[in-house]
C-alpha cells in the first residue's frame, strides 16, 4: 500500500514535471520556456563572444564559467525531461533529444580532450539548441498557420527552386564559356556560384562579368532574379490566403455527415437535408 | 465675473490653439500640418548640409542663422503645446513631448558648451523630429488600416525573423569554422553579420566566402534569403486583405435569418425584410 | 461647293490620319504603333552605340546617317501629327507634343551648334521618346488595371515611403556619428545614402560599417529593409485584387438607384425593393 | 498470320516502352522518369567537375569514363524514344527531340573533332538537357495552375518589364552624362547596365556613382527597383488567386434560382432543393 502510494506520488511529480517542462499552457509552463529561450540566447552569445580574439583574451575565464554555467543548468534541464517522460529512450533518440544531448556533451568532453580548435568546432554544436525556440513556437497558433501555408506550398516551391536551379545551371556554363578565368569565371560550379549571387540579387561583386556579351546575360539573368520572385511570393501568399480564410463550415450534416458547407448553407449540398 | 469672462477667454483662446496645432480637421490644423512638416524638413536638410566638410566652410554662418531660426519657431510650437493642453506635463513626458524637447534643446545647449564634436552629436537629435511626420500621418485612414494589418501580423513576423535569426546564428558559426580568419569570418558574430548581410540579399561584397564548401553554403543561404522572403509578404498581404474587406455584418434577417449582409445593408438581401 | 468638297476631303483625310496616329483600334493604327515602336527602339539603340568610344571610331558615319534618318521620321510623324489633331497647339503643348519635338530638335541644332559634349547631351534628349511606349500601351486593358491599382495605392505607398525615409534619415545620421570619415561616412548626406543603398538591399559595398556597433546597426537596418517590402507588396497586392475582382453588380435599384449590390442579391439592401 | 501477330507483338512492345518512357503515370514510367532525372543530374555534375582544373588533373579519366557512360546511356534512351513514337521525324524535330540528340552528340564529335577548347563549349550543350525535369513537372498539378497563373499573367508582366527597361535606358542615359567615364559610366549602355545592376537591388559594386547628383539619381533609382518589385508580386499573385480559386458552379437553383453553388454541389445550399 505504502509503495503503491509512493509510485502514485512519483507518478504525480513526473506529470507536474512533464507539464511544466513539455507544455506551455499552465502559468509555470509558459515561465519555464521563456526562462529557458533567455537561457539559450545568452548559451548562444557566450560561444560567439569566445570567438571573438579580442573579448576572448580579456574576459576569457569569465566566459568559461558562464559556459559551465550553462552547461549544469542544461544537464539538470536534461535530466528531467529524461525523468519526466514515460519512454526515456524514445524521447533521447528524437530529434529534440539528440539536439539537447549535445548542447552539453561539448563542454564535458573537453575535460578530457585538449586543443583549441578541436574544441572552438564541438563547442560550436551548442547553437543547434536555438531550434528548440521553434519547438516553443509550435504551440502558438500563428506558427501553426504558418506551417500550414509552408507544407501545403511545398511542392510548388520545389518547383520553383528547381526552375531556378537549371537557370542557374545553364547561365552559369555559359558565363564560363563567355568570360572565361580572365574575369573570375575559373570554371563551371563557379559560374554557377556567380548565377546563384545574381539571380538571388545579393551581388557580392567578388565576380562580375567583364566583357560586353557577358554583361548582357547578366542583365537579362538579374531581370529574371528580379522579376521571378513574384512566383514564390505569389504561391505563398495564395496558400496563407487558403489557411486563414473563414472555414467553410465546421458543420457536418445530420443525415449524410459530409463536411465542408459553406458557413451560409441552410441545407446540405449533397443530400439536401437540413443543416 | 470680468475674471471668470477672462478664464472663459482664455480657455476658449487654448481650445483654438489646441485644435490647430493638435488636429488636422479644420483648414487651419490642416495648413498648419503642412508648414511644421516643411520647417522639420527643411532643418533635417540643414542639419544634414552641417556635416559636408565644404558646405560648413563655405556657407556654415547661413547654417547656423538658420538653425537658429528653426530653434525659435520650434521653441514657439513647443511653448504653444504646452499651454493648450489641459495637463502639460503629460505632454512633456509623452514620448512626442520628449521628442520635441529634445529638437530644441541642442542649439541652447550649445551656448553653454563649447566643442564642435559633442555639439554635432546633440544636434542629431534633431532629426528624431522626423517621426512627428507619423503624427500627422496617423490621421489618414490609409494609416490605421496599415498600422491595423502590422499590428495583426506582428506575432507571426516576430516568429519568421526568429526563424531568420536562428538560421542566421547556425550559418554564421559554421562559415567561421569553414571560412576562417583568412577570408575575413574572424569571429562567429562577424560570421553572423555576414549572413544576415547574405540573407536579406544585401550582398556589400566586404566579406565574402572563399573555399569551395564556404561557397556552396553561401549559395543555400543566398537561395533561402531569395526564397522565404516571400513568408513575410504573404503574412503582411493576408493582414492587409482582411482588414480592408469590406465588413461583413453579424446581424442575422429577422425574417429568414440569412446572414453574410453588408455592414450598411438595411435590408435583407434574400428576402427584402427590414433589418 | 468644290472649296467646301475639298474642304471636306481635307477633313476626311485628317480623320483617317488622326485614326492611324492617334488610335490602336484599327488594323492601319496597330501597324503604326509597332512601327513607331520598333523605331524608337532603333534609335534608343543608335544613340546608346554613339556613346561607345570604339564603336563609334569604327561605325561613326553610319551611326550619324541612321540618326539623320530617325530625325526626319520622327519630323513627318510630328507634321502629321500637329495637321490632323483639330487643335494642334493643345497637343504641341501636351507632355507627348513636347517630348515628341525634343526628340527631333537635337538634330538640327547639331546643325547649328558645333562642339562634341554639348551636342552629346541634348542628342540625349531623344531617349525621353521611350515614354511614347507607355502610350501605346494605355490602349491595353492590362495597363488600365494596373494604373488603376498604382493610383489607388498611391497614398498608402508615399506613406511607406515617407516612412523608410525617415528611417533612412535617422539611421544615416546615427551612422555619420557612428563610423565617422574613416569608413566614408564622411558627412550625413553621405550616411543617408549608404542608408538607402542598404535599406533598398542593394549593398554595393563601396561604403561599409567597420566598427561592431556599426555592424550591429546595418544588421538591423537590412533586416528591417528585407522585411518591409512586404509592406508596398502587401498594398499593391490588395489593391490589384480589389481592382480585378468579380465587380458587385452593376445593377442599379430601380426603385432608390442605390449601387454596389452584390452580384447574389435579390432585393436592394438600402430600400428592401427587388432588384 | 505469323507476320500480323509479329507486327502485333511489335506494336505491343511499342506501347509498353512508350508508355514507361513517355508517360508518368504507371510505376514503371514514375521509376524511369526518376532515374531519368537522377541520371541527368550526375551528367551535369560530370560536366561542371571536368571544367575545374584541379579536379580535371587528379580524377579527368574517371570523368570521361562517366561521360561515355551517360552517352550511352541517354544514347539508348534516344534510340528507344525514336523507336516507339508513332512518327519518329516529329519527335526528332520537337524542341526535345533536338535537345536530346545535342546531349549525346558532343561526346561522339569528340572522336573525331580533336582541340580542348572547342569540345568544352559543345560538351556544354549537354547542360540542355536539364530542360527535362520540366517535362517530367508537366504531369504534376502543379506546374499547371503556376504555368495558367504565369500565362494569364505574362501581358501584365511584360508591361512591367517595358516599364522598368524604360526607367533603366533614361537613367542609364542621364548618368553617363552627369558622371562621364572617370566613375565607370564609360557610355550610355554601361550606363544602362549600372541601371539594371541598380534597380534590380543586385548592386555588385563594380560600378559606383561618385558625385552627389549621381549618387541622389542612384538613390532615386534604388528607391524605385525597391518599391517597384511590388508590382510583378501582386500582379503574378492576384494570377494566382484566380487560377486556385475553387470555381463555383454557374448552375441556377430551378426551385429558388439561388445561385453561387460549388462546382461540387447537389443541391441549393439556400432552399435545399436537388440542383
Amino acid at each position: 500500500m505504502a509503495r503503491r502510494g509512493e509510485g502514485a506520488v512519483v507518478a504525480a511529480w513526473r506529470d507536474v514535471v512533464h507539464e511544466i517542462i513539455f507544455e506551455a499552457d499552465t502559468p509555470a509552463g509558459k515561465a519555464f520556456d521563456v526562462a529557458l529561450l533567455i537561457l539559450i540566447a545568452a548559451s548562444v552569445i557566450t560561444v560567439s563572444l569566445e570567438s571573438v580574439a579580442r573579448i576572448q583574451t580579456r574576459i576569457g575565464g569569465g566566459l568559461v564559467a558562464a559556459e559551465w554555467g550553462f552547461t549544469v543548468l542544461f544537464t539538470i534541464e536534461y535530466v528531467l525531461r529524461l525523468l519526466s517522460v514515460r519512454r526515456p529512450w524514445r524521447y533521447a533518440l528524437s530529434f529534440f533529444g539528440v539536439v539537447d544531448l549535445l548542447a552539453i556533451l561539448p563542454t564535458y568532453i573537453s575535460l578530457f580532450v585538449p586543443g583549441t580548435q578541436s574544441l572552438l568546432v564541438i563547442r560550436g554544436l551548442r547553437l543547434l539548441r536555438i531550434v528548440r525556440v521553434f519547438k516553443l513556437g509550435r504551440f502558438l497558433g500563428e506558427a501553426d498557420l504558418l506551417m500550414t501555408a509552408v507544407r501545403q506550398s511545398r511542392r510548388k516551391i520545389m518547383l520553383f527552386v528547381g526552375a531556378v536551379l537549371t537557370i542557374v545551371a545553364i547561365l552559369g556554363a555559359v558565363m564560363y564559356l563567355i568570360e572565361g578565368p580572365e574575369a573570375g569565371f575559373t570554371s563551371i560550379p563557379r559560374g554557377m556560384y556567380w548565377a546563384i549571387v545574381t539571380v538571388t540579387t545579393v551581388g557580392y561583386g567578388d565576380i562580375v562579368p567583364a566583357t560586353v556579351s557577358g554583361q548582357i546575360l547578366a542583365a537579362v539573368l538579374m531581370l529574371m532574379g528580379y522579376g521571378i520572385i513574384a512566383i514564390p511570393t505569389g504561391i505563398f501568399s495564395v496558400e496563407l490566403i487558403q489557411a486563414s480564410q473563414r472555414p467553410v463550415s465546421t458543420q457536418a450534416c445530420p443525415s449524410c455527415s459530409a463536411e465542408g458547407h459553406d458557413a451560409d448553407a441552410d441545407f446540405c449540398k449533397f443530400c439536401g437535408h437540413a443543416l
